[in-house]
Order: C-alpha cells, then sequence, then structure tokens
C-alpha cells in the first residue's frame, strides 16, 4: 500500500546550486494524482554514504521513494551502489539489461563504450525497468516495507519509464481518498484574499483544523488557491466537499478567477480565442519574445497565434508595425523633451494597434519597458513597464507598471501582466486593477 | 564557523508538485560562491512537526541552515512556529519589526490588515531581518552550534535579504578552500566525454577519489563538466590545481567548449556579438519567440539584438521576411506532392536568408519543425526540426533534427540547437555535429 511518498533527486550539480531540479516537481505532481501523497522531496551529492542513509531514513518514514538520477555510466553515478549499501545487498549484472543498452548503441550505429556496462549492473534482490529512450535503466527494489524506483534524471528518460512502470505499479490506498482543486487569480495580492476567506461563513476556509484544507501561493501576480481533501470519505463525497469550498471561493473572489488546476493565463487565452475563432498578435520590446514563446508553449496555439515581432530597437518598432518615429525623442518629428519616448503609453498603443493591423489579427499584446540593470532614469526607473492591448472591437487598454526585481523579474512580470490583459479584456473585466499597476484607467 | 549548509524549502505547492522551487538553487549557489559547501535540499509540507523535526535533525549535521517560505501571514505558513519548537521557545511580537510592516502598508496608501501583525512575531532568543521588498520579515536562531536563517518565499524579498543580511554573516572555514570551475559543451554525449576523461594522463578524471572532483551534468544539449576543490589548500594551490585540471580538459574536449562558470550559449553570444560590433535577428516558427527571449533575457542584449519575428503561420512567414509562397504545399507555385513545405531546408534557410535582410543584420536564426503533439507525419514525425543561421559573409548551415520528448522538450531543444548553430559559425565550428543531428552537411 503507498500511502505517502518521498522523492530523492541526486547529483552535485542540483546540491550546489548548478542545475534546478525540474523532476522531483513532475514526479510529485504524478504521484499526487495517482492518490500516493508526497510528504518530502530531498536532494542530494554525489556521495554514497548520505544516499545510503538518506534512503534508509525515507524508508522507514514513507511507503514509496521515488530517487532520479545518479545512473549514468560515470564514476559521479552512485545511486545503484548507494541502494545495494542500503539494502545490505550486492550488485550483478542483469543480461537482459545488457543485451538492451547493446542493441541501443548498436540501433545508433554508435560502438558501445565499456563505461556503459555498469548500467546493467542491479542489485541482486533487485529489478530491472527497461530505458527505450537512454542507456540507463532505472531500478526497482524494496527496503523493508518501502518500495523503492530509482529513475535516470533525464527528463525524457524519467517520464516515459515513470509512466510505463511506476504508474501501474502503484498502490494507492483505497480507501483513501485524495482530491485537489486548485483556483488560478490575479488582481488581488494574498493577504486580500486571505483577509475574504477569514470572513467564509463558517469561519475561516484558511484554518488548518478544517477539512478540506485550503492554501494560497503567490507567483509573480497570479495567487493560487488550492483546496485539498486527504481522509477517508468516498470520491464523490470528497468531491462534493472540494465543489462546495469551490463555490464558497468563487462567492469570495470570483472577479479573480480566471483559471483551474494546470491551466495558466497563456492557455486559458489559447482556449479562450480558440472557442470564439479569434486571433492575437505580440508585439514585444522588454519581453523580448516571452509572451510569444508562453502562448505559443500550448498545444493547438496555431489556430489562435500567427505573427510575433520582438521590436527591440525604435527602428523595428517603426519599421515592422507602423509606430510614428514622432513618437521618439530625438527623432525628426519629437524634440528631446517633448516626445514621448520609446517606454512611453503612446509607443505602448501605437505598438499594440500597429500589431493587430499588421497581423490582422483580433487583439494584439504589446509590452515596452526598462527590465534593467541599466537603461533606468529617475523619472522612469528599472521596473517601468507599459502594457497594452488592442483589440479590433474595442478601446486600447494601456498600464503602467512599477516591477521591482532583476531583469529575469521584471521580464517575467511585464509577460504575466500582458497575458492577465488581454484575459481581462476577454472576460470583460477591464476594471480590474492588477497588481503593480501604477496607472492605466481601467476602462469597463 | 560555516563549513557546511542545508537548505529548507517551504510548502505544500512545492511538495505535491504545484510550484517549482527555484529558491533552493539560487541560495546554494550563493553559498557555494561565499565556500559554504551545501549538502542537502530538503522541500516540506505546511506541517509544523514535519518541519520542526527537519530543523531539528540537519541542525546536528551542519552548521547552517537557510529556510525559504512559510512567513507569509496566513494560516498555512508555519515556518516561524516550527523553528520555536525546536527551539524549544516562544514567539514574542518584535515591536520594530511591526512598524516597518505598518510602514510598508502605509507607503502604498493601503491599510493593514490584521492579519499581517502575526508577521512580526519571533522566537525570543531570535532576531528579526528587514523586509524591504514585501511584509514578511526574516528571522535569524540559533538550533544548538547551527545558526538558522528563515527567508521568505517570493524571490524578489528573498534575494535581497539573503544579499543584505545572509551573506555578510556567513563564516566561512578560513583553513578551507572551495573552488569550483565549470566548463559548458555542446556536440559531445556524457559518455563520449566520460571516455576520454578515462584517457587522461596521469589517470581517470571523473575517479571519485580524486583531487580536485571532476563531474559532468547533461541538460538537453548542452555537458557541464565540473571541476571541484574542496580542502585544506590555499585559494592559489586550489586554483593551481582547477586550472591544471582545465587545461587537460580543454585538451581532450576543447572543440566542444563554449563557455565557463554562469556563462550559457545566449551570454557567449551576445559578449561575442558585442564584441565585434556584429548583430542577430531571429525568425522563428515551432520555438515561437523562445530564441528572442533567451537572448533578449542577457544584459546588454539591445546591442546586438534589434528585430525578431514569430512566424508561426505560413501567411507570416511570407509576407514579414519574404519566404517564397511556392516552397509551400498547396500553393499557387508548389503542388501538393512536389513543394518542400512549412517544415523543410528550404524553407528554414529562406527564413533565415529573409531575416537577416529585412533586419539588416549580420546573422539570423531560423527555426521550423514539428513540436508536437499533433502534426507529424511519418515522414516527417513530431520532433523533427530543421534550423538553420544564415550571415552576410557565410553560406547559409540548416540541419535537420530528431528530438524526443514532449512539446515543450521539442522546443527547448530546438532553442538550444539555434543557439549552439549560431556559436558554431561564431567560433569557426561548424564541422561540429550537434546530438540529435540527423542530417545537414556541416560546412568546415
Amino acid at each position: 500500500m503507498h500511502r505517502t511518498a518521498a522523492i530523492i533527486s541526486q547529483g552535485d550539480e542540483i546540491v550546489i546550486g548548478q542545475t534546478l531540479d525540474t523532476n522531483s516537481r513532475w514526479i510529485a505532481a504524478r504521484l499526487l494524482d495517482a492518490g500516493v501523497v508526497p510528504v518530502e522531496h530531498v536532494s542530494l551529492p554525489d556521495d554514497r554514504k548520505a544516499i545510503a542513509s538518506t534512503f534508509g531514513r525515507l524508508s522507514a518514514a514513507v511507503d514509496l521513494i521515488v530517487c532520479s538520477g545518479g545512473l549514468g555510466p560515470t564514476a559521479d553515478d552512485l545511486t545503484r551502489f548507494a541502494l545495494a549499501d542500503a539494502m545490505g545487498d550486492t550488485l550483478v549484472q542483469d543480461g537482459e539489461s545488457l543485451r538492451q543498452i547493446e542493441a541501443w548503441f548498436a540501433a545508433r550505429g554508435r560502438p558501445m563504450i565499456d563505461l556503459n556496462r555498469v548500467q546493467a549492473m542491479r542489485p541482486s534482490r533487485g529489478t530491472v525497468l527497461s530505458n527505450l529512450h537512454g542507456t540507463a535503466p532505472g531500478i526497482c527494489a524494496k527496503l523493508g516495507s518501502c518500495d523503492v524506483y530509482c529513475l535516470p534524471g533525464p527528463p525524457r528518460e524519467l517520464m516515459p519509464m515513470f509512466e510505463t512502470f511506476v504508474l501501474p505499479r502503484l498502490e494507492p490506498d483505497g480507501r483513501r481518498t485524495v482530491r485537489v482543486r486548485v483556483l488560478h487569480t490575479i488582481g488581488l495580492g494574498e493577504s486580500e484574499i486571505a483577509a475574504r476567506f477569514r470572513s467564509a461563513p463558517g469561519g475561516d476556509l484558511m484554518d488548518r483544523e478544517r477539512v478540506p484544507l485550503v492554501g494560497t501561493t503567490a507567483s509573480n501576480s497570479v495567487v493560487s488557491c488550492r483546496i485539498r481533501y486527504e481522509g477517508t470519505l468516498a470520491p464523490a463525497e470528497a468531491e462534493a466537499l472540494i465543489a462546495r469550498d469551490e463555490a464558497t471561493i468563487r462567492s469570495l473572489i470570483g472577479e479573480a478567477v480566471f483559471g483551474e488546476d494546470d491551466e495558466t493565463l497563456a492557455s486559458v487565452i489559447v482556449k479562450t480565442l480558440k472557442a470564439r475563432g479569434q486571433t492575437v498578435a505580440t508585439v514585444e520590446s522588454c519581453t523580448g519574445g516571452l509572451i510569444a514563446s508562453q502562448i505559443t508553449d500550448i498545444a493547438g496555439a496555431s489556430d489562435v497565434f500567427r505573427s510575433g515581432w520582438v521590436t527591440y530597437s525604435n527602428e523595428t518598432k517603426v519599421r515592422e508595425v507602423g509606430v510614428p518615429a514622432s513618437l521618439f525623442k530625438g527623432s525628426a518629428g519629437g524634440t528631446e523633451s517633448g516626445a514621448p519616448g520609446a517606454v512611453s503609453r503612446e509607443v505602448a498603443a501605437a505598438m499594440a494597434a500597429g500589431g493587430a493591423g499588421e497581423a490582422d489579427a483580433d487583439f494584439a499584446i504589446a509590452v515596452t519597458g526598462i527590465a534593467g540593470p541599466g537603461g533606468g532614469s529617475a523619472e522612469k526607473p528599472a521596473g517601468t513597464v507599459y502594457v497594452a492591448v488592442a483589440g479590433r472591437a474595442c478601446e486600447t487598454d494601456v498600464r503602467r507598471f512599477a516591477f521591482t526585481g532583476d531583469r529575469a523579474a521584471v521580464r517575467e512580470w511585464s509577460a504575466r501582466a500582458g497575458l492577465a490583459m488581454l484575459w481581462l479584456t476577454l472576460s470583460g473585466r477591464r476594471g480590474v486593477r492588477l497588481l503593480r499597476q501604477v496607472d492605466g484607467a481601467p476602462v469597463c
């Protein structure tokens, strides 16, 4: 029975901060979907003793351990050794596994390097999981009553191996039910949402003794509200409880909710535009393609997105989307002091209108601003960003934002603001003010 | 003395896989830079007991704990309570901290919600770290001989607090030296690099008993080689050892090395173009702005990047960068069977040449392919991507790739391939074949 799980990610590069661990998050989400509750993630260096002792500690605390990484052919790949240590077992060569590795190289017309032979080693009481996308087989073993799955680190190898070999073998507690519903919002801060939740009929929604549990997480301008049930109710009853809380939350902050669960601003925009047969274009300066890449990351985006521009220079803004040259400082039409300049309400509006026209799109999002660290002034410090949304059938909405943080943060916030403003337009809620917005009269 | 550190990230949303923890990586890299070695990362749910017991376990094992998250105003923010539990201490209200939180709200013309008062609470034997970018002050305390710093979760609050209050208080062991050098490569697989390292004069570079330690990490097409010294040598001697190994590595795989330490393909491209007074444009189909956004993520990119296009539809490719309409299937000039189609060598080459011309840039990167999951055929399955680099003074280099993985993976690999091919052009190494490349005769 797998009630609880721990997730280990393996590698010096993760622990010293050279590489971001994305596997643990993916594994956690898949486990929870299957009804197994992740209760801890641990990242460890390439240290056989540390890995072995963590296997030991966690196997006494949870029903399932999923480990990623450390199964490669090189001397810093120590997971199989540490697992055998924790089991008090020895490694043996798995003949079938060795044949598969040899076949993998043969199929690619490459000689198998002797080094790869170690990848066919497994604890004598363990079994091997085939890798159809690389040379590192996985390993499945038992540590006391805890099931351990060791998977290769590269996501494109780990993900199919998890789906094929781990998922079908999970044994969630049939008497326990786990259900999570997430509502994503923009326009309200985390404390404002918490204050409204306190006023819920029946008491504070976020009380830690309450069933289901309600929690919030802020990521830039998006605050996500999570309703989570874990207990012995039948699935239908758990879902009814979650539906009840969802209705309460929507009654308290409904104007800010834009999506559920795996949805993102980009995905709800693509879904909405597709349903209406409409299209969007992007004209980006300081976000430099981030908005376009977030929209096109959604499968099916080609139905709603056809053209985008990264107009990083003034000349490109003029040439590609017809922004009047007179709007730029030092131009023929503008004077050094009189023209609004590249980072202005006027230029943002002209970029959006020009992009929509050139692309013959129903909507266009435009962004111009100062991502920093350089380029700011007293009047327009780094973090000053104008975002505009133009549409065939509506006035152009332009807002000024004052973002803080480094270059990457300002770019992320700006992209989020662009998507949020388009969503407000699409959902008829332009009256909603966004976080960090400093002016721009919302049009209702 | 802070020799070793553990990093805790706090929050249900991380443990259940809703949110990706990026703080731990950032903290780890900063600690290592300062000479303190991170030895474990742990992510925990909003569970007061679990957090308290992890504080206890780690404080016995390391000299320093840095914890992020769980300091917000809501009922699921439990770090301060768990820390007090682990210390056997009680929480008191910090007057100065309360005044700062009140001032934060006052400065924004917003009323302080009662809920935020809890953020001024700290263990009676702890101290408060001011937050200049939000309402959550940090906490500093001692657990036995281990120093504990609790920082707020939002990166834009965490980062400045770490720089201001944690970094200056770190006490790395003056008798120990930690140095890391990373060399980033493209074009060679991890096993090929490991095989070459085995043939190093003096024996296998990756032997785990060797000083310094050498390790490798693969991330899409980039394999990074890490040389790490940790011991009692003087800094100059440690650096000499690292320089020796770096020279050995360069002699073994030098043709594949493109950058060091924090450098990325995008950053070396921006640096190189800037030094030469040259520019680049991008014309992206399946990557949808990802390459442009990676280039413009580098501060100073405006000197080398002026124009980019996201030409997601055939019409946009024709209209914006002059790809001949006859190249597309079903067009007036092409026949259903005879024209090469949107995903072809010919279209990639025309996109690159057209983009360079329209932008008047020295180079252009173009990508057209099938990111999936839909859109593939037997001849061109999802993952088929053509990447082209055109330049004023060189032939256009076009290569076909067969990537695997989901939509996001194919897009990431494609963007990486585009940057890698431009770098090969800039460094005169077009002869290097890239991973997953299936044709395209490299031009030397």
